[in-house]
């Protein structure tokens, strides 16, 4: 992740000579004759290189088939699993209409499904406006940290002092200023004030805070997968019923959004995200031209001293232009996961599938082609628009003189990716820093040792764009197929034990973004084509038109998988919910484990639910 | 309907003169007056006609949507009715897996719809090849109205002559060869073989001739609802399961097709359809060049007599070319809903759906645009592949022109349509000649007299063409609009009564036929917009561009319709079929009115369900 904007400055900036370069012409002659382009113009060995498309595309299709077999077997085996888990009895129910008689969103909601559901309802949480009870709720668990906290340094100051020191604190501003207090007395009394208000806020959200959305509870869950796959309502903008998604994921500020406002909320996205991932290099530029070495001098005198080491003003005269695009690459992912959020999408995991999808097209555009052609996607979109054939020809021409940028670049993902992957030296270091300056407690060195979650968002479009360039690179330049092959090898055997022994998943969704990745792959296999298409035209090679069966056969069978497995993906087979469970549920359980935690401090700890 | 080949003939044939041309120069002059054809190029007074078109879309969006809201009234309305329908606690279950146990398909459909729905599961019907059975069955009927057809006989026969003369045939061919026997004796002496031999061959066609799909019966109409909209099965072309059909409208030879060949087939279809509107004027082209005068002369030499009488000759020599165009129109129907039927479609209603929005594309592209821009799409072909903005160009530069044509033709459709349809004059003749020669009992009478269906497959596509005409002149040529009013108008009052009064609907789709008139309908408001544009273009309005966003707002307004109302329409809502039924449904009743005549003699009428 860190390699790529790094890379892609690299490469962008025609000052610095390219990383490859450096190994001298030998081995860039070498790559060239291994590859397509010492192939003459006319020649009849183009047959061979059209022959390997085919075969690319074919084993593509094979594998990817056997994979969404598979990944739908692992889905089916953890839906039918004899476990009870909540989610599976829920429904997320959305855009209750507003009750003409007056009744509150419970009544409602109660009424409306014990008529259709006379047997199998169970109960119904209604999403509330939680705002103020959940800032009452995080001081009174701030306060019941620092209480515990206090007491620990309390106790160790015991060790040395048979009185111990009584830890004390200021009232004010950061803890800087105003009176100074007894911590443990001044928190307790905190405490006790907070509990009772919390209570009262809670009733008061309960009664006058209910919105238009609940989540609805069936005592089996065959009800729960058949209701969120039916319309309950005539209209499909009253009562939307879906799948419920995992407490631990559910993004509670979104569940009220009405069905128009998330479908004018994501067209709204869809054109920004459109707009950042043609036009990205113009505020950039913008950003880049002031920030040059005279104009910071100019705005933050006080760096003048640093400014004037020679070293320091090599370096940067080098690389400040491409600064704001670095930031602005590291800090996409987070930016295009807040735009998915603000879609109005209710599961974490969903947003983060979004999001996902949304690097993808940034990444395969701008890096993989934008690299390709040179220049951002903003510069060659006259000449396409001219000619929109034209993309194709001229991706084609570009990719040979390319293969070796590209060849290191995988190199260099995984001899340095994969190396900081498994020692995990960042997240070690981050690690000893917090645990010599901020823990305290137990609790707080268990929580800096906790290891985040995996972080698909940006993970897979990453191994996306490696895959695609495989892909195009697979029969002009073979020499990346060990590459990727190794790549891919031993991100099997990498992630195999990261994802088993060291990250801890953020939330369960079952494999639904196998489907996602599943189409970009095949995205990246039409480009492949397409590029195919461009390069055989390019080397004019008279059969041409026996690749054209390939982005045809691509489509048809996008098409077929789709129709075959994506269903499934969707929505819970009733087949699949029908097994039978090890234990009648609980059903207070089940449902206590959606009460958000500022509703309920009694909550019961999710692992009674998963055993 | 029938004016329609006879009047695209004469319009065709340039040799013969116009309709509109014979009520003289003048009324072509007043009309010109009314168009818009009289405004002056880059005129001012072109910007009343933009503020029309907009007037026109904004009203025909208001009424779509007042009309779409009332017919989901009705659709709901009509599905909660408190009376008991079979069709409502049923659904049909296709693509059933082959089972590796060598459990039969009963078996497996029982097991398996009992482990999802173990409360609410009542019976199944396996589908079953019933050919064999249905041949003994109707050869049983046909001896047993000949019977009774016989008895008749001799029993008028006995009013002139005491004794009576029993009536007798020949049981060789026609009834013109072979031994002479006693009819009533044989007749009954057959029943009496063939019963046995029936219940033989069904006990046969269930056990061993269960194809792979089932009727599912469930004991309430929620479950019914909410199974037809879920997935019951990991792969979507395994267990498909959509609302059952009315047990009349059943088309019990395309229940057993798999998925697969229902989406093969779905394809075959469209690409047949398409060629046929596109080039059907190729093989008629052929047809009409071989049906010559002196081709006929050549090849059926007894005609010669009547072929040399002048009179006919001048006649045939006229409308000879244009025969097989009419005969081709008139056949056209019957086709697109065969072709519908191969589709793979499981009812009569769907299928006369699908054959409907065929039949509609056809009008309008080769009716319209091809009387419009003269001559068939096909003619044009060539000009709009070089330019494909040109169609609408063509379009509206020739419709100033074809006003009167048009004018003539919606005229004609209710002054003559309307008549026919009122008179039933043809319906009357056929009655009268079918109980001269060929009734011999009450209930041949009866059938004699039965008026048939409504018939939409062709009636919406001939209305759609007058309300597309009227559209696209409204703004060109407002003469056409009381034309327009008086024919819809006309049409209600006409059409109100011969619904309630006159035919006998052969189905009950529940309203499932508007979303097709609404797209329709916004596809003929489309066609108008860009007519318009054209039209403003060749008038070189400055601000044509004002008319640009009215396609954009159509498209849209279509979006949000299908989002908003369609899915109602597509399933059954539960809030709708969670209505209290007025008593508890005897299944026994709703399962045999599932049995195919054929395999159960004892059916129970269908009026006993429909109390």
């Amino acid at each position: 992740m860190v390699l790529l904007p790094l890379l892609l400055a690299l490469h962008a900036t025609e000052k610095i000579p390219r990383v490859v370069d450096s190994t001298g012409k030998n081995a860039f002659d070498d790559l060239d004759k291994l590859s397509m382009a010492h192939l003459k113009e006319r020649g009849h060995r183009l047959f061979a290189s059209a022959a390997t498309c085919y075969w690319v595309s074919i084993v593509t299709y094979y594998l990817l088939w056997k994979a969404y077999k598979h990944v739908s077997d692992l889905r089916a085996e953890a839906l039918m699993s004899a476990g009870i888990r909540a989610e599976q009895f829920a429904v997320l129910v959305r855009d209750i209409p507003s009750s003409s008689e007056g009744y509150s969103t419970k009544q409602q909601v109660d009424s409306f499904f014990r008529q259709i559901y006379p047997e199998t309802y169970y109960k119904s949480i209604v999403v509330t406006e939680n705002k103020a009870v959940c800032k009452i709720y995080e001081e009174l668990e701030d306060c019941k940290k620092k209480v515990a906290r206090a007491e620990i340094i309390y106790g160790n100051s015991k060790e040395v002092n048979p009185e111990g020191v009584r830890p004390t604190h200021r009232t004010g501003l950061l803890g800087l200023i105003g009176k100074k207090v007894d911590s443990i007395e001044y928190y307790n009394k905190k405490i006790t004030e907070l509990t009772p208000k919390l209570e009262a806020a809670q009733k008061v959200t309960l009664k006058d805070k209910q919105q238009r959305s609940a989540l609805v509870f069936f005592t089996n869950r065959v009800t729960a997968a058949a209701a969120a796959q039916s319309a309950h309502a005539r209209m499909i903008d009253t009562w939307t019923v879906i799948d419920a998604p995992e407490p631990r994921q559910l993004l509670w500020t979104n569940l009220h959004k009405t069905f128009y406002e998330r479908e004018v909320r994501q067209y709204v996205v869809y054109f920004i995200v459109f707009m950042t991932i043609c036009f990205y290099m113009i505020p950039i530029g913008l950003i880049s031209a002031f920030t040059t070495l005279p104009n910071l001098r100019k705005l933050l005198p006080f760096l003048k001293p640093i400014l004037d080491i020679t070293s320091v003003r090599t370096v940067l005269g080098a690389y400040l232009p491409q600064i704001a695009l670095i930031v602005f690459l590291a800090l996409l992912p987070k930016f295009l996961l807040f735009l998915s959020k603000a879609e109005g999408i209710p599961s974490q995991s969903h947003a983060e599938r979004a999001a996902s999808g949304k690097y993808f097209y940034f990444i395969v555009l701008n890096v993989f082609i934008g690299v390709t052609i040179g220049g951002t996607l903003f510069d060659s979109f006259k000449d396409i628009q001219k000619n929109p054939d034209s993309i194709t020809q001229k991706l084609a021409a570009s990719l040979p003189g390319n293969a070796t940028f590209f060849l290191t670049f995988v190199a260099l993902k995984f001899f340095v990716g994969y190396g900081l992957e498994l020692s995990r030296i960042v997240p070690l270091i981050i690690f000893h820093l917090k645990r010599k300056f901020l823990c305290k407690t137990e609790g707080d060195v268990k929580e800096a040792w906790l290891p985040s979650d995996l972080g698909y968002a940006t993970r897979i479009p990453n191994d996306m764009l490696i895959l695609t360039i495989t892909l195009c690179y697979s029969v002009i330049a073979p020499l990346i197929l060990p590459f990727g092959a190794v790549y891919f090898g031993l991100g099997w055997l990498v992630f195999r034990n990261q994802v088993l022994k060291v990250y801890v998943p953020k939330y369960e969704s079952y494999g639904k973004m196998w489907p996602h990745m599943h189409v970009r792959i095949l995205a990246a296999l039409l480009l492949f084509q397409a590029t195919m298409l461009g390069y055989f035209g390019v080397k004019q090679f008279l059969y041409t038109p026996i690749i054209f069966p390939l982005p045809i056969m691509t489509i048809i069978f996008s098409f077929v998988c789709s129709k075959k497995f994506y269903r499934f993906f969707q929505s819970t087979a009733l087949e699949v919910a029908s097994q039978e469970l090890k234990e009648t549920p609980n059903m207070e359980i089940v449902y206590n484990s959606f009460i958000p935690p500022c509703m309920n401090a009694d909550k019961v700890p999710e692992e009674q639910l998963n055993v």
